[in-house]
Formats: C-alpha cells, structure tokens, sequence
C-alpha cells in the first residue's frame, strides 16, 4: 500500500501483497516526514502572508497609496491626490514579497515531491530547516536592511537547498 | 494504510494490522474533503488565470505594451514606440493579478496540507467556500473598482480562513 | 487503498476489500503519472529559479541594481547612487520570470490534482510535456527576444493545457 510513497530503491515493479508489509515501514517514516514537510511548507507561508500585512502597514503609516479609492477617506479631489504615491519602504517590502514568492513557490512544489520521495527524516529535516532558515533570515535581510552580502547568502542558501531536493525527485521520478 | 491521512488524535504510534480498518474509514472522509479542497483550488486557480486574459484584452484594446516585440504590427519606429506605455487600467488589472498570487500560493499550498489534516467535511467546506467567495468578491472589487473597504474586507476575509487552516496543519503535524 | 488515487467513475461509495484489488491495479498506473508529474513540475521549477540567476547576473553586468546596499561596493555616496537604475535587458528577465509565476502555479496546483484523478499514462504525459515545452519556448521568445507570435503561442499553448487538466480535475471532484 502507499506505495507511491516508497522510495524507488526499495520498490519492485511486480510488487506483491508481502511488499505492502514493507511500504507500510517506510510509509510510517513517510508520515514524519511528510508532516514535518506540513509543518515547514505552513510556516514559510505564513511568514510570506505577513509581508501583505506589512504593506498594508507601511502604505498607511507611510501614507502611499496606489488605488485612487484607497485614499477617499483623506478627502476628495487633489487633497487626497497626493497620497498616490510610491514610497522606499513600502517598494522595499514588496520587493521582499515578490522574492519570497519566487523562491516559496519551488520549495512548496519541489518540498512536497521531494517529502514523497521517501528521504531519511534526519536529511529531510536539514533540507527544510535550512530553507526555513534562510527566507527568515532574507527578510531581516531585506526589511532591516543589512549589509550585503546578508541578503545575498540567505537567499542563496535557500535556493541551493531547492536544487538539492529537486535532484532527489528527479532521481526518484526516473528510476521509477 | 493511508495511514498520513488520519488526524493525530486518532493516530497510534504503535499501529496494528487493525488500525488500517479505522484509517478506511476515516479516508472515505478524507477522499470527500480532498476532492473538495481540488474543485475550489482548481476553481481559484481559473479564476486567477483569466487575470492573464484581461490583463491582455486592456493591452489590445488600450494599445499599451511593455515590449517593443509586441507594436511591431503597428508599424515601425516612432508611430508603434507611442504604444509602449502603462495604462491605468492595465496596471489595476495587474495589480489583481499579482495580490491573487500572493493570496492563492499561500491557500494552495495550506489548504492541500488541511484536507490532508483530516478536518471534518462541513468546516473544511466552509473554509474553501470562504477562501474562493472571498477572491472572488476581490477582484469585482478591485477591477470595477467598489469603494473601500469592499475591497479590504474581501481580502482580508479569505486571509482570516488561510489562518485558520495553518493553525489546524500546525497542531496536526506537531502532535505527529 | 488509496482510494482517493482512483478514478471516479471506478470507485462505489460502499467499497469492500476486493475493490483494494482494483484499487492498487489503478494505483500501479497512478504511480507512473503521479512520477511523471513530479519530474515535469520539477523541471519546469527548476526553469523558473533560473530565472532568479539571469537576473542576478544581468544586475550586476549591467550595473543595473534597485537596493542602496548592493551599490555599496562600487563606493560610497553619489558614485554609487547613479547605479541605482532599471535597465531594460533586467527589467524583460524580471517579466518573463513574472510570466512564469503566473503560468507555474496554476500548472503545479491543477497538474497535482490532476495525476491524482487517475488520467492515463499516454495524455497525462502529453499535457505535460506541452506544458513544460511551451514555458521553455516562451522564455527563450522573451529573453532573445523573437518576433510575436511566438511568445503569444507558446503562453497560449500552456494555458490550454492546464485549463484542459483543470475540466478533468473539475469532472474527477464533482463526480465523487
């Protein structure tokens, strides 16, 4: 059973009944795995999810608005026409976001294959712990801001961690 | 077997030949909540992708490009450079394109991992209907464009229930 | 088992042993899809991460940077400011790389649920590798640039298929 969840070592092509005691094995290693995934993949995204509340943040306090309704409540006509700008802050934040999204995006994808692939929980851990890691870290990074190359190694480091895993799938998926 | 689909209150580390009778049960839930969860991503999803369209449907109509590959059938030199501006309702289009994609990637992925949490049918249908209901509500909001706080509240609607479903994922990978 | 992995039309809602028998036979061929899809969506990630180097490397080739502490190199004050600025070859990478975003996720969403509603072998591959051969093409079209249509094609190509793995996803859910 589960037996798509096995990794492809271990799994025969004309698997009997008695291979089913086996995946139920690795299948028990699958489920840390795979819940350990949960458990990264959902913080990662709530971490991005603040970025929309941080905008929202900076456009108020800032007073930087994009969408001439936003700025109604400011009064009409030119008096509120001059909140419809950009502002460094809130450019800085979204650009943070726009950077989560792009790298988030392939570890949701990459992450969730590579947990099905039947890791070692230890290395599986490593992988999402160092992601998690590094997009906490490029935020700081980013919002703060800190020197470069802070921004420019967190960012790195997740990324490299996606193209270890990505090489894991790919390995699984072809010697299936 | 599908032992990774029962909730974590139900779970026994040391699970028998036995417990796979409960997890059949349980599945059959899951399967219903599953394939909930796939039509209203799947829906949102749509939804998000006719963003592109419009978005495509204002450059023509508007006669505003970004790339200069795409006024060649204007002519060439300076009467097609004149189309390679933004437009205003391009860019509002663009704008609900791109707040879609911050909001959607973090219910794709959460509310995959949700379904799989083992959540009952009617609250899991409840979040899905108030995540899809809400992006859709956003983008009449945004694109017809309603005073806010129409748009405000929808998005924050749909934010809320995202929430809810992480904290559900969290507390189920954390008692694995 | 694996009950929810089986397509629709083959499942009865009081399902008894013997249909795990079917189960596992659909099962065997899921695996085949699912594994194909997890090395397309790997490709196609991986693709998209690209994206993220290009226009790391087009940055600092052109001396192109948005961020104060990357120009910080390059000297202090008014000598690093002028580096501060869009180029075009820079901004075309960025686009592309937003383009893929939002083909990508609607592909990894609607592509996941799709391998899971039990599709055969022979068309699953066929969406996707159109899919996967229409965002290479559309981002070799954009960087080269190459005159439309091609960009057009194959953004279209792409979108087609994923609205085409979307009805199955659509038909597979309300079926249940």
């Amino acid at each position: 059973m589960e037996e798509w969840l096995i990794p492809a070592e271990r799994r025969g092509r004309g698997s009997s009944v008695r291979s089913g005691e086996m995946a139920k094995l690795t299948r028990l290693i699958d489920n840390e795995v795979f819940w350990a995934y949960a458990a990264y993949a959902t913080i990662v995204l709530l971490k991005m999810m603040l970025m929309s509340s941080v905008t929202a943040y900076f456009r108020i306090t800032r007073k930087a608005f994009v969408n001439p309704e936003d700025t109604a409540s400011f009064g009409k006509g030119e008096s509120a026409k001059k909140f419809l700008r950009t502002d460094p802050d809130v450019e800085r934040v979204r650009r943070g976001h726009l950077n989560d999204l792009e790298n988030i995006v392939p570890f949701l994808g990459i992450g969730l294959l590579y947990a099905l692939s039947g890791p070692e929980l230890f290395t599986a851990l490593l992988h999402f712990r160092i992601f998690a890691g590094s997009r906490i870290l490029h935020t700081f990074a980013y919002l703060i801001p800190l020197p470069q190359p802070s921004r420019g190694l967190s960012w790195a480091a997740g990324y490299v961690v996606t193209i270890s895993m990505a090489y894991q799938v790919l390995k699984t998926a072809l010697y299936l």
